[in-house]
């Protein structure tokens, strides 16, 4: 019964739980943990969310949050102009450069085209993308499509490459396939139908 | 590459990062839902933490955390004060309450006895349960010992079963067994050993 903790206290579960992938028991547990501690580490907490936004920018260029506009990345002279890795999230952008496999730079659009969710192609950076390739004057040769491997992932895809069709540009997407440390018996049907698909050859008959 | 995230966005993934149950990705994650929120709602979540220990106060008998001292259940003069369930955090209180299956008080030790966390006896409320105990003159008949079914609630319950062995005082632990669902197939060893020890008899020969 909430109504027996005291309002402070439900105020914080509450505030927890409107957080994605945080359930009440979750919210309330987080809250107790928060409430066992100092109030010192409390106001820490508290500064860090209140400053989170400040000293904090979009770089212009790739839309990448960043500590100052254009970011680290863009300005990075020794990364290859000529690929452009198109992500949904500033997360995307971590994600890969945390595999230290691609030396290009960025292009965030801020989400995917989602009717349901009424985001349309106007709500991201598309625009600035095809501006971004233009103003390039060629030096862009390669937008590599990394969006997640979901249905509006597959759709704001299917739109770059429709918009980008006039423009001399390869455009490419990431591979799908099974996941190393997979299980071939656990796997879904699309993804082995696309392993299937994009099989590679080992060995010319 | 953390390092590419501006100092801000790092220091907040690492407070989530720090609570229980919140893994570096979840924390990434939380922190960027809050990136795209509003200043306000950061503002807002910020002053619900350093409130949280305002107007919030332990409950002097039975440990509980409340508004007031005494708590609502103490002061509930409709509850049958025979029973007391002793349970090791203010969340369990939650749990039973929500029930409505127990009309009695409450005792909350603020955790178990466990050697390799260096909390011993001395670190609960247990002196005050005793205490409690005693100073209700026998008007305290039955002490439920509503610990975690784990090693460390065991341990802590044969501790108080042994403190509380020269007290004229009824002594109960919760049922152990299959949970309401569950799957018999998928329990595991020591529930069905203590399901079968603890059958009812639906007839008699």
């Amino acid at each position: 019964m909430a109504s027996l903790l005291p309002s402070s206290v439900r105020r914080l579960i509450d505030a927890f739980a409107s957080l994605p992938g945080i359930g009440p028991k979750s919210a309330q547990r987080l809250t107790f943990t928060l409430l066992k501690g100092k109030q010192d580490d409390l106001d820490q907490f508290a500064s860090t969310l209140t400053e989170l936004k400040r000293g904090t920018t979009f770089c212009a260029i790739c839309h990448n949050i960043a500590e100052q506009d254009p970011c680290v990345i863009c300005t990075d002279t020794s990364r290859d102009l000529s690929q452009v890795c198109v992500v949904e999230e500033v997360l995307d952008v971590i994600a890969i450069e945390s595999t230290g496999a691609f030396k290009g730079r960025y292009h965030v659009l801020g989400g995917v085209i989602s009717p349901i969710d009424n985001v349309g192609p106007e709500d991201l950076s598309i625009n600035a993308l095809e501006r971004r390739v233009t103003e390039s004057a060629g030096q862009i040769k390669e937008l590599i499509l990394a969006m997640n491997p979901s249905l509006e992932g597959e759709a704001t895809a299917l739109y770059l490459t429709k918009l980008f069709e006039p423009v001399e540009l390869r455009l490419t997407r990431l591979a799908r396939g099974l996941p190393t440390g997979g299980d071939l018996e656990y796997a879904d049907h699309m993804t082995l139908i696309q392993a299937l698909e994009g099989r590679r050859e080992l060995k010319r008959a």
